[in-house]
């Protein structure tokens, strides 16, 4: 059934395979008279072809075409298009690995519940998906920003280095670092271990952090729609996504309630954010927080067993320069799948009251 | 904006505030000719409603009345409107705190966010409205069990009792006790600390774990609808949640791909499980796992400094029969929301291909 | 699949037959801080069951018992629950009937969809079930009152007798007669023709139109939530409507360029309102008026020719004080379905320019 | 709000407009393994392109790129998107009328809806928009075809000439004149009606007339999604449609209930279809028919009175090479819009009942 679509009023609706001409989308819902910022869409997706290890790895831009939706540097209120070619699509390099299935891959489920084998890889549950992802997080990143609202991100654990502290008071700059780390000798630790990991041959995996400043008081509808839930929802989207927490997240299984309350202030600010920002699922006007693990990318330059289609046994050998690690990369994708939720709660909100 | 529905085929839809004449909803493409178990929804509305402590609390059995979409004991299609009166609708109770902001309390925010401050109480935050969410989910598992899915539930850390082991490969009887821990004598020690809390007038965080048997492969709708992002959204709607993990979790983070990859046997079953169950968002047959962390009872027997609608501090003494722990009153609403999410998901999948 | 829902954020869920308990409903999406106008519900629920003819029938007033959502008499922005017990309920009534396809009647494509053959009656294709669309439509007029918005209806057709001319520039106080008729004398000719259907143990099919006032412009969305389509499919759901047209309508198939445009005025008003106040599915600041046909009352006070559920051919003998045309009890009908639609859009409309 | 999608499980969601570098859209829920019938998607935008009148119009075919979503010539399950380039895009034709309001056209509401005002022409208003209806009609009529689905579709009136029969009973084979008139010496008249109304510079109003086959019994979601209602909301979706009829339609007005009613027969089938294939909103096995009223192209070839952005009256002289009727080009466009409709409702039954 139809599952290509996000949001309810800020709408973004994808499609294309990597071995297909074009992936890309329609946001539908973006509200009229906002300028495009062309230089944030190219930094973004750039940023998503970035990453330190496979050294060797060549990355084309990915560059985007908008089929609609725009004029003169504004949106009309229009559903706008966009494609982006795929450049590399050399489906003969998959042809000897047509019949097995990769471990902890797509290829299995998509086969039994579409009734088709596509030989030529992970389809739509290729991470190169989520380019289409970061040009619709750009739109409703236009529309936050007439608010002020700010979106950071961290990579805050590769492997076994972690950055052991809490997001709740952060205040680090971490874009001076690819990792976006909080700490910058942490980030050096970081890439040794990535680094590390490509030697073997083998993937890593990750957890990252987001930040969400400068939110207005009231975003989240009871009782289903929660923007905590509708956070959860979109970050566990992204592809080897394993887990998501905000505020205390697992650590509060272990806290008392007098040690874990938020106290409330004069100004109605909270003396403590443990909350993370979201209170009964409706922000609060303190900073959101929230972290997302990410398992190792199964795909690894080493000998595995398998089977075929058939279910005969068989050695799946790994080749090609696949990533290392789900950061760097994942993160301008965390970022838009939070612009994206916050976006459309953002518009939903403004039905909450009959003002004329 | 309308918040208040869960599903896209089989929809429940709530209403109501603990301190109105009754909460309840209404069940809409819950499929016809199917037996209502009502002896099912008694017993999950009494679990609901069981806790050891604190030990006078006394609690009434839910009653529910059923008004539509019900025929000579079968569901005839028609969408099934439900009501559980409030019976201890005590508003007198809460008038000298009306003007005191809880502290990790939805006051606030609902006053802001609607621009009415509900002197009465959590309205629609309270936890009472998970028992619609019960109602409703037992029809869900009714579905479910026709087609022999299972749903178990598992209290497996309170406080800083933890069980250590993986849900991967579970298989103990977790009924035998009160609170479904998977080892009998851990339960004693987390009864232990609920009691230590209640007598520190205090509450205490929790975590619990979901497994799913039994499920056929292909439930999930790529992209954005995927079953593991549609579990995360439905956990984290359940008051309290501040975490959700499935599949080796935030472990995942310090794996390598090496040892995270599961294996595919000549069955087409894995060698291990630790996807949880759902690759790239789809079922793969394997059992489904998930752990939720639920956050202290923000209301504790204590006073707390806080302030009140003019902004003015003030101390909150905190009285009343309030519970310690989200365990083991949350469990039966985990299974409840885990099997509204499956039973869309296994309608949704009858529309994948086009057999006619 | 879950059908019983209009709206995308005013949303209306009703449940319910004439042989349980209640009917009723949840109003979602309603904005807080509305002063709810009881009086408007119990007259317009008191309109609803108000007819000439048949005159003997006896008809109790529907009593609305609200459950939720309201606090002081305002809406607080959370769900409206609301019943309307069903107190006539002589299921006996039918039983020798039970086995009989009523012609033109729901009884069959019920049966066929859901399998189950529901001897008590209409269930939830009986117009009673437009009772909570009443209810759920008050609570629209309430919004749309804030922005000065009218609805009035009109009874244009009884069998017959017609009225001839356009809704186009009607000034008419039609509420002045039980059918709303444009025309005082022409209500009597109406009456006289409903008299003598009755005599004759008939029914008789009708014509209503409706026209809104003050709606803003710009209230539709493109391509394919027009608000002319939006319009069509609310009219198309009441119960026995056939036809739906506005602005020109049919007549347009016959008209010419030249003589259907409307010629824009320095006001942006237009001279003439052939569109119907709806230009490319957006709403243009002129009267919006549409007219909708309903087919005779299918049950007669006549013996009629039919088939059992076995297929058996054998005669049904009309009884009981069944309503003689869907005029004037579906007046307060029309009403509340166009309320529903544009308090819809009047709210969606929010979300299409970005201001903050 | 996001406005540019139709359907619930089988999705058409589109974009562009006529000045910009394509039109297209997203087939989203199509079901996986449908071989794709491309000799039916040319034909299908051949027959949209093709008009009698005005003579002289150089039409290109318009050629559909679709980027995702098929394999090897069939459906993959996937979202299914399409591109159809605009090849004509003139916009310097447009200049010198750029700040006029053309009467009875979108631009005044778009411009009032969302601040900006295209100068380009009708945007999404356009009909070239439905040439991606007949694309994402194509896979609906795809999937019908494998239940044996037909839909015929019949011009049954131009200005005054006028087809006086019933669609109940219709057998003819309309296919034969380019109207699909099911008459063919009326064909005549038709043509010679647009004739004379091309010579006059004037443009002329229609009605067409829809017959769909096969249909299963059952289809149709009580109590807002009826087919009725949605089929009616598909057709008013049309550019210049105004009016919608279904079975007896507005001559529904004028029965009695002991004329309209359709007796049933042994076989369960009916004697009369005055209904229309549809009761209670669910198809009855029956044909279903309806018709749809056009209002008469508003660009014509003469010189009007308007107004500009300024509100200053000016002329508008009508040039270009514009149509003289909505058919025969609307054709193709109605087939499309209730195959959408009917697959989409197709779909949605299959989750009815809970046969596993």
């Amino acid at each position: 059934m139809a599952g290509n679509s996000t949001g309810k009023v800020f709408v973004l609706t994808t499609f294309g395979e990597p071995h297909g001409k074009a992936i890309g989308g329609i946001i539908d819902g973006c509200p009229a008279d906002m300028v495009v910022d062309y230089a944030l869409i190219s930094s973004m997706l750039k940023q998503r072809q970035t990453a330190p290890f496979p050294k060797n790895r060549r990355r084309e831009e990915d560059k985007v075409e908008f089929l609609s939706g725009i004029l003169d540097g504004k949106t009309t209120g229009m559903p706008i298009a966009f494609l982006i070619p795929n450049q590399d699509a050399r489906s003969e390099d998959y042809q000897q690995e047509e019949l097995m299935l990769k471990n902890s891959h797509a290829h299995y489920v998509y086969w039994q519940k579409y009734g088709l084998f596509d030989h030529r890889g992970g389809g739509r549950a290729s991470a190169r998906e989520t380019a289409s992802w970061v040009v619709g997080g750009c739109f409703a990143i236009m529309l936050l920003k007439r608010y002020n609202v700010q979106i950071e991100v961290y990579t805050t654990q590769i492997g076994n280095v972690k950055w052991e502290n809490s997001l709740e008071t952060i205040n680090a700059v971490s874009e001076e670092n690819v990792l976006h780390c909080p700490d910058a000798s942490l980030a050096n630790q970081m890439l040794a271990e990535l680094e590390k990991t490509a030697n073997n041959r083998d993937t890593v995996g990750c957890k990252v952090g987001c930040v969400v400043k400068n939110l207005p008081v009231g975003l989240g509808e009871p009782v289903f729609d929660k923007l905590s839930a509708d956070l959860a929802k979109a970050m566990i989207s992204i592809p080897a996504a394993k887990g998501f927490e905000y505020g205390l997240g697992f650590d509060a299984a272990a806290k008392r309630g007098s040690e874990a309350n938020d106290v409330f202030l004069p100004d109605f600010r909270t003396k403590t954010n443990f909350s993370g920002g979201i209170q009964a699922g409706i922000s609060n006007g303190e900073n959101i927080y929230f972290s997302v693990a990410f398992k190792p990318i199964p795909t690894i330059m080493q000998a595995q067993q398998t089977v075929n289609i058939k279910g005969e046994p068989c050695i799946l050998q790994g080749k090609g320069r696949h990533d290392i690690c789900a950061s760097p990369r994942v993160l301008p994708v965390v970022v838009s799948m939070t612009a994206l939720t916050l976006a459309d709660h953002l518009l939903m909100n403004k039905t909450t009251t009959c003002n004329s």
